[in-house]
């Protein structure tokens, strides 16, 4: 695959035909564009061909024509990720293998609190499709409407209920998975507890691809919540916010599901993406959390967040406070969250970061960040916010909105820098739901012990001997 | 470690001592005995020396000196496991190396919920700990009072909360681990969301030690559950048990943290091993539950127990019941399950089984169990029994108290069999949380797919190549 010698490009494609059927095989490059480019339209390359199989069987029938044809497999999702991992980054000798068409929602079994779905059904499908049968999945983010199951579990996804939930990990009780040798593992059981020797479904859950290629995945649920409350509070610092939702994990019995901060800025921006947004609550405290606390059955939850809210009132850990009156309330709160996300966009290229450290550290970190950026980067508005219950904050720093490409570009470049020096003095993690990809894989190698990358290499090349599941994606190795 | 000519021992065990120091090195067969002797006492082995490190450093040293006498190393914990996954199985090429000096607390941090312990602690000082700290781990078994941190990780071990907290494999934050080559992976850090690269300390969880030496944990913790309620439940049937485990998991908004079904041979065997058992429920219902509620905060528990009782009994899910109205007569009702466990021992050599189906076939599952036992052996005591909410049952096969040893050996032998067959119908695990060690592995291998004996092998070889650590467990291979 890194033979200097370009291939042929329309035999392989003609191959690829021959083999794999004209509707499963996209040459055309106007068709390509969507696959080969990235979800900020940031990277646009290009494939060998993009190819869509329907079934497991033709999953494995495409990765085998690859194989046979020197030809190495970047496998898509919904296309959604961050990190670059999910295009392809060598035109003349990968080709693109999408998910999409494999969207079947193969068992939803109410009375085992469990589903199992093909790997390019969209979430969102698997979220509706469980509420239908009384049921919930514990996972949701923000490109819930696009990203499809494989991909998230592929990249280990986090988003906004993973304090109470856990990670796309957590969710996962059986895979499907074609290795790149184009067998078949069948691990799709629905078992709580499976202690059959190591569980090897677990290297594939955030290996974004590079170790065989999630085709189905059987799914723990989640009782339908029936009580959803939502609040917006507003506090006096980020230290605040955390003390606040220690308080909340002890007092409202860990049913918390969401604990959003936002900076005040985070108003600002979401004011400058929505102008009719309604914001009920003063603009100019130092601190926001927005705070959500579900459950089903006999708890009344309205009445713990009332409660809840009145006591870290009456203790001065909070000052202003609003609940959402209805669903459509609360929505209008998340979509506080959601328009300060278009409000940066709006600001033109920025540095977005996805950073985590140990709650314990979690203030001390974004003080000494901020700061630091602040010193270097006067020019700059520096905005942190996030899932802080996890330690994972959003240190994003906006240029000037006069700025030129080539200096906004340097500002990225100089702030991550600057950002990525204080995370290591934390012992924190540069990627704390995104993944690594391409992207971030020259920071992630940088900082690579060596033993675990000792590891890293030994199980790559074990499970992937000649190297064609999703090359260059985390580690770069050489055949 | 496999040529035919005997090793010289006591030239072994001379080095050994050298390289390690007198203190770390037992080679006396009598103090040996209790690291080479299972939980029941059915086997006894011997080993070259057990070896006793007490820092991370020193297992790597002993690791290290294992490796350049050609002998394979037998990690062990506080040796409770029950499938001869901790014994050695060749006393002249293996030594034991037992953690348990390795016992200190590294740190336990409130602020982020969390704790680093050694691999040695045994799991209710962990426990203990956590308490004083107003923490909560969510792992208690059987073997609280002997087994090791370290073992239950090794062994992703499981126990009665499963179902609110998950496996052991769930409390897990980080992990450090002495590898086969004696370097250490620091993978120690307490971050809840940390998406750097495939999450290599996973392939430890559940490896009963054949890659790696677990040295120290980093926990998940809970806020300490300030009220916890126990109810002990008469239902007609496994499957009214089941559908009242669904309805508790809605009404009481899952925070059910036990759900134990027994027979009516459980009470029996109860009061045959403890005669002065109180049982405060009627003796002749066909099936009982022991049910935990536990919360913090602001959740009234015990109003949301006596609420749901009612409902279900108005609604004719459940005819009788009692709720503990203290701590002391919870104990009590757990002194059931216990003196269950008690009974079956006074009755002489049993087969003890471990399986998981899916939760929606668990019933009839263990009916046509059941029925096939009784028809192959009418003269034994059947008895299903265990944590169903999470799929899993013990089916324990009791032959009659005069049956001599031979015979039980032989029943012991059929029933099994008898039983796996009926599990391999349901697609079920033959080991549900106990896991594969020695014992199981001709059962383990014999079902094993094609790809996944792949991946199992690939990996074992790609990390351990000269199968130095826990050889013959789980899977067999020639070096």
């Amino acid at each position: 695959m890194t033979s200097p010698v370009a291939p042929d490009i329309s035999e392989l494609q003609a191959a690829l035909v021959r083999r794999l059927g004209a509707t499963s095989v996209i040459t055309d490059v106007a068709d390509q564009q969507r696959y080969c480019r990235d979800w900020h339209g940031d990277v646009t390359t290009g494939a060998v061909a993009v190819l869509r199989p329907d079934s497991t069987q033709a999953v494995a029938q495409a990765v085998r024509a690859c194989a046979d044809l020197g030809l190495a497999v970047v496998p898509q999702g919904g296309n959604t990720g961050l990190v670059l991992g999910a295009t392809p980054d060598d035109p003349q000798r990968q080709v693109v293998l999408s998910l999409e068409r494999m969207n079947r929602v193969r068992q939803m079994d109410p009375d085992d609190f469990s589903a199992v779905v093909e790997a390019g059904c969209i979430l969102q499908q698997i979220q509706e499709a469980a509420d239908d049968a009384g049921l919930f999945l514990g996972l949701s983010l923000g490109a819930e409407g696009s990203c499809q199951i494989g991909g998230n579990i592929s990249t280990n996804a986090g988003g906004i209920n993973v304090l109470r939930y856990g990670m796309a990990r957590d969710q996962v009780l059986g895979l499907e998975v074609v290795l790149p040798d184009g067998t078949i593992l069948d691990a799709l059981g629905s078992l709580r507890k499976d202690n059959r020797g190591m569980d090897v479904k677990q290297l594939f859950i955030g290996a974004e691809g590079i170790l065989g290629i999630v085709t189905a995945v059987s799914l723990k649920l989640y009782p339908r919540p029936e009580q959803i409350e939502t609040a917006l509070l507003g506090v006096d610092s980020l230290q605040s916010a955390i003390a606040l939702y220690r308080r909340a994990r002890r007092d409202c019995c860990d049913l918390m599901t969401a604990f959003e901060f936002m900076p005040p800025a985070a108003l600002m921006l979401a004011r400058e993406a929505l102008p009719s947004l309604t914001v009920p609550i003063a603009a100019d405290h130092p601190g926001y959390v927005l705070m959500e606390i579900s459950g089903s059955g006999l708890v009344d939850i309205r009445a713990l967040l009332e409660q809840f809210l009145e006591n870290v009132m009456n203790d001065g850990l909070m000052h202003d406070g609003v609940v959402a009156a209805s669903r459509a309330q609360a929505a209008n709160l998340w979509k506080i969250r959601e328009a300060m996300n278009e409000g940066q966009a709006k600001r033109g290229a920025h540095l977005r970061t996805d950073v985590s450290v140990s709650l314990s550290r979690l203030a001390e970190f974004v003080e000494q960040a901020e700061e630091r950026l602040r010193q270097a980067f006067p020019q700059c508005l520096t905005l942190s916010y996030g899932h802080v219950g996890d330690g994972n904050v959003h240190i994003n720093v906006l240029p000037p909105v006069t700025a030129n490409a080539v200096d906004r570009e340097q500002i990225i470049h100089d702030a991550k820098d600057c950002i990525n020096a204080v995370i290591d003095e934390f012992h924190g993690s540069i990627s704390a739901e995104h993944g690594i990809g391409r992207l971030k894989r020259g920071e992630f190698e940088a900082r690579l012990s060596e033993p675990r990358r000792h590891l890293l290499v030994a199980i790559k090349r074990a499970i992937d001997p000649h190297l064609m599941l999703n090359p260059n994606c985390q580690i770069r190795l050489d055949t």
